[in-house]
């Protein structure tokens, strides 16, 4: 993955019911979240009658650095949310959880997805009146829930409002009553259920970020489901009639590989898409190395597979981070890349076969493609373990605009010339998908394929999280 | 190595002369050390006529992130510095480079190591009436330029000054007219001498610091000599008769994997040590796993020498920081490795062989070989690529006092026991040196051996950077 | 006043149109009504397409101390806001200006005053549907113009809100397109409309804080008016009959004593207070002294009046701001006051009469008077330059709830005994009236008085700016 | 006083010995020094074995914002600073108390004043083997204390040091063991012994820092004499015999009004500078007025015997502080005096008598002058209450170098023309001397009349605290 202008992910979300702790295993829940998303981050928190929320600009660290912040956000119940990055800190009123006061009360809201019918809802709003605060799409969903008419009952607002959207959606709802989670018809994005060491329930985007409170992962919400949470204990509500269409992208990249998602575990995955583009793409190398850490599992497959030998090939520096800030000063003489220094001593002389996850816009991966000849490389082979990406997501992943998407435009010999690699070969989407248990037709490959499983509205923002 | 509480290294140092971006050079040369030391961090430049320091507490992005900051150093000298994490802001005095103000000019030094006679040579100057600011033995080397008689060339009171001081000390020198680089006559810690791409020469203790800034490495400066550079160009100044014994723990764990250190390519140096661990300790195993990324490549060499396929036991959190304050109110709460959660679809019902580089009081590794039960190992064996650790370093590494250290109380069979592992082994000191390219003789092992190649004084801080 | 706990006032308005240094402007009037709120402050500003806004809690100087903050507000329309202070840095969202988007468009409201009807107009617009974000009721004016029906002409759609809400407010209303001044039929709090040395339109609370950019004072905006302000130029709409009721607080307090105000300038209203209250409350004393900066003027007119000669009693401290955090190791120690120090070569043995310009809940008069006596004065006469206030504020001060006024439930008698003064008087509604230029009838007396001039709905909230 | 570019003081120092809550103490004495020095600030405590010293850039407000840091300076003996402000973070190292230590053990100094032979004695030390870390000729203090030889006890040692030291000083030395109060044998600067309310000893520069915390001035230390407090109580140490020459400034200036300094009351100094500059510079005007807050005592003294009413002419906006950031982006718009406004409605159509205590560079006035007449003052007649300043100071006042002082090259009459003002008057040097208690041969008039007390080496810094 282009680590520069990686494609950002949809947003991650984290909730808890019952628990005296609830905030603070939230902070911990969205800080195991935080590759999903590090522009924004926040916690909505309830005590049974109000609701309290912190949110900011910057990584969970960073926001809840001063003590006092969570501290102050006591309450049963809480739901968190990341957000990924742009710039500018005038966005922080676009920074969720969401809440809204309404006649049926308080309702926070952290959504991981993207309303394709969110500027028609909007439009309709605005015309009966209505006030939005935000520019994400995720707003319009309070303003369904706000909305006049219909049940008082808060669980049958929420599935009233889900029957109106369309597209991708993990959602968090959270009144001072209760809790609820609510997956969209395709089961685009990932949600969990766990299950506190105390018997409460947790939901979360991915299994990795319930470690750390030693919550048990049960099962994930099924597509077009509620799972509400109050005081009488969880119910489900199946609000739409399933139609899985789950984003393979979050196998190839996006989710922790020590997770687990649509059934299959991550890492395992991601080394089966190394061993079939070993398959399918063989070479004369004498190296096997990844792009780290996107390409690891992947390369690991590749060299089992092909039996070259895995050799480390970069050095990633951990301590560039969202404080480092590179100094207009100090930048004409900066010569390298600041994130991954190449190991000579592995590469030199070598025939070296680079493995990555995926090549969006190519210029990273070329970038990097020159620094390992620079340090001796003799050839250098490139693998990507998913195929062309050529179309964009309007499901929740941010990819660059379709004339960005290299893949789009270019012909694999043409991208192999330009990134200057010796050979470069593409997984295909049918060995993509072979190494998924699910049959193939519940997945979304419409970033590779152009098939899109929800119709598009027209002026519809392609940005996840609603922006 | 125990990520909790590992071993500090000895500081780090990098200076370029003559160069117009000087101060930018430095900045990316000691982030580039970053490593070696996350306590403090500073940069002193010249312009010739002046010398003009900025320093503070914590990392070098987090000192230098107002670009005004590095701006103001303006001149073609700089050297930079930096130095690993205790705690307490009162120490910013500590902070290096030292700058003195003298009879014969102002001199800045960074200091990488411990001048094993430093409270002789502090008592001494006390005694006629000196003042010092610091705690560092550091600071008996400005009152060595600084008193009375000798030369008033610059050069030769340095190398007057090195004539005085024993133990371990790669120095950095800088007045308004010279760099000099200077290092002990056992060399026990590194120090390069690099050429930029204008000809001028630059110096640090490690080579991927001169990568980011496309510094050539020349060589490491000889034990026992100085290089001078100044409008004159550069030259080399014997001052002692060279004895080596170089630290060997620098291959171990301290340096970049991506560098090169007495003649050898780190990580090169790290397979072959994991190689002899496997003909020295093998084991009935499925998978070895490395505790990343300190034993990534042992790891690998272990895999590769025994067959033994390796995998990613560990997913390591990117964003665990120094920005990152866990809040005490969310402190109870937490159950696991906020830096390193286990791959469970990885471990589960497995035998797994664990590699990690060094283990100092063992708290840390029993925990994570806790961790790896808990997701289903079905046996954990430890192999550890250095051998046991017995005694304290007294040239620049801060290991826990002896009480501390694991392995001069226990015996292997205790540690087995203690960190609850099925199998444990170390690398033997003659398989440790065996792979280094340089005799045995001119190694430091005291750390393993308590064999000291320079005595030690009697009341002398073991802690290195002279604190 | 007391100037721990003092009347905090309903905040301060100022606005630029179609001026190339907008927000600078802005920035130096809400900086000079720093006085009139110290919570939190923000801009907003337009580039005839957009509406950016800045606001943050903390004082001006703080909020904007970034340059970069300031240099984003391009554009040639802006207004600003500040607020007074309250705790909590979770308040950010009711921090002004308020920003909507519309299907009219964009709206930002900076509101100064109270509306009397707010509960029951959210109450109507939340059973319609709609949300809110802020506590404060500046927020119903937002939903008065985003409603559906009615003109797409946004100063239509403004006089329209206008004739809705009732109660007090000083409001400037900015869109891409426009900017409106409106001030309520009482006229409660002060508006000005200005013009800049290049001709064009501004608008402030108050007149200092036009001196800092060449702005010329022109009018106050009339009760019940619009002036609306477009590329047209400057028109003045009538949206309802003026029925004046100016809050009379101003002249005593809240304002600056370098402006004007009904008419009035203020020095010259407090001076005349003071001699009026020397005529209703002479006194045996040797010299007159103030409480400053509140008492400066009646206490001058005081002295002029009585012939007593004025002193400097008390020197007030200027390093004390909101940046003294006062350390709670710290406080035990301290036994005076951190702002004001009695002049003790002033007082000793003189009988001394103070002049406030009110008292409230006389905790602070009465330890005042103390130090006082403490420093030697012999007797201690308190004279107050308006009447005992009795009665909440429900236009836009933030009086303590009615229990907390002293003279609400004690007598003269007893609060001079309270105070521990050996006389006490307050100047009588008629006396006050008297030295106003309007006819009595013109100004709202109700915090003395108890005769509000416009009905209070159940369940209104008291603070100003809605909140 | 020119308020933009005032003349800064000569520091400020506090201490308090044998007293639980010492640092608390000296706390709140620096801050009511505040106005002695607002470049940096520090306090050192000790716990009776080490000494423990916090320091910064700022106000005393903002670098003991943290809470931690004043309750990390634990101990019963403690001594704190003020310095007036220069530019540059970089100074830091400049920042008082210093401490060092030596083989005598460890010593900290706040020093208020100028060592006029500063520059010999720094090179003495220099050419013996002494290291400088500050720019400050207060270094030399420590370093007179370290040499070698001499008495072991520390107060003898310090003796000793004064006796070596020429100029202004108002010294604080503090060791573990006790707290030495010193004071040059001029007497250049004021320094008070206090008593606490628990009996035990403090010193201060002016007896206002006593209020804060309930200590009752006692005297002032007598020139050329040490009050030494340790465990055995307090004894006074005379080490050179008195010749005093105390600076005047302090009553015109620096001082606190609701101080005693030399035996007199300097707000009652102040008032009758006042009226002896209304008897000898009578003028025809409306209206007198202050430059606030700098002119109000005099300017009061000069109405009571003038005859001539008292006005507010000036409101000081409070809110301009060092948190203050004048954006770039807003200060081409700014067109008047962001600190002071004038008060139109007093000065409009009056002529004007404007009371300041001193003028340096005159722009300040000149632009006063101008504000006055641009709000309507038909005439404008400007008082000084104190003489033309000539001549630079090298007894710790930072006054312009003597190009800068108006004075010391323009006669009254091209000053009135300068500052367009129609009459001009200063205070003579009799007149001056005349309101004060002691002999005219008593105090120093060294900026008025050249007439140094203490004869000036070559090379000196004119600079105060030894910058």
């Amino acid at each position: 993955m282009d680590q520069e202008q990686p494609a950002r992910e949809a947003c991650g979300v984290f909730g808890v019911w019952d628990d005296p702790e609830a905030a603070a295993k939230t902070y911990f829940g969205i800080f195991a979240l935080q590759h999903r998303g590090q522009e924004s981050a926040g916690i909505a928190c309830t005590d049974g009658k109000e609701i309290r929320r912190h949110r900011g600009m910057g990584t969970v660290g960073a926001i809840f650095a001063d003590e006092q912040v969570l501290a102050k956000l006591t309450g049963r119940g809480a739901i968190g949310h990341v957000r990924y990055s742009t710039m500018g800190a005038s966005l922080l009123q676009n920074a969720q959880p969401l809440v809204a006061n309404t006649q049926w009360g308080t309702f926070a809201v952290a959504h991981n997805g993207n309303f394709t019918n969110g500027p028609s809802l909007r439009a309709r709003f605005e015309a009966a009146g209505a006030i939005f605060q935000t520019t994400t799409d995720s707003e319009v969903f309070l303003h369904l829930l706000a909305r006049a008419g219909g049940s008082d009952d808060p669980a049958e607002r929420i599935a009233a409002a889900c029957r109106e959207v369309r597209g991708a959606y993990s959602l968090l709802v959270m009144t001072p009553g209760l809790l609820v989670a609510a997956r969209d018809p395709q089961g685009f994005r990932p949600l969990w259920v766990g299950r506190t060491a105390e018997g409460k329930f947790a939901f979360s985007s991915e299994t990795p970020s319930f470690d750390l409170t030693r919550i048990q992962p049960l099962y994930e919400v099924p597509p077009g489901t509620l799972v509400v949470v109050d005081a009488a204990g969880a119910r489900q509500v199946q609000f739409a009639e399933p139609r899985p269409a789950h984003c393979v992208f979050e196998h190839v990249y996006f989710s922790r590989p020590d997770g687990v998602i649509y059934g299959d575990a991550v890492q395992e995955v991601r080394k089966a898409l190394g061993r079939q583009l070993a398959r399918e793409h063989p070479a004369d190398a004498d190296i096997v190395i990844a792009i780290p850490d996107s390409g690891n599992a992947a390369a690991m497959g590749y060299s089992q597979e092909s039996g070259i030998p895995l050799e480390q090939g970069f050095i990633r520096n951990h301590y560039v981070g969202r404080t480092f800030i590179q100094p207009s000063a100090a930048s004409r003489t900066l010569s390298a890349d600041l994130k991954l220094n190449v190991v000579r001593s592995a590469v030199e002389g070598k025939r070296v076969l680079v493995v990555d996850d995926s090549v969006v816009r190519g210029t990273t991966a070329r970038r990097r493609c020159h620094y390992l000849r620079e340090a001796g490389a003799r050839e250098v082979h490139l693998r990507v373990s998913c195929p062309p990406i050529k179309s964009p997501c309007f499901y929740g992943v941010d990819f660059q605009s379709k004339g960005e998407l290299m893949a789009a435009v270019h012909t694999i010999e043409e991208m192999a010339r330009i990134m200057e690699v010796d050979s470069l070969g593409y997984l295909s989407v049918e060995g993509m998908l072979a190494v998924l248990s699910n049959p193939a037709s519940s997945y979304c490959t419409a970033c590779w394929t152009g098939d899109y499983p929800v119709p598009i509205e027209e002026g519809m923002s392609k940005r996840s999280c609603g922006e």
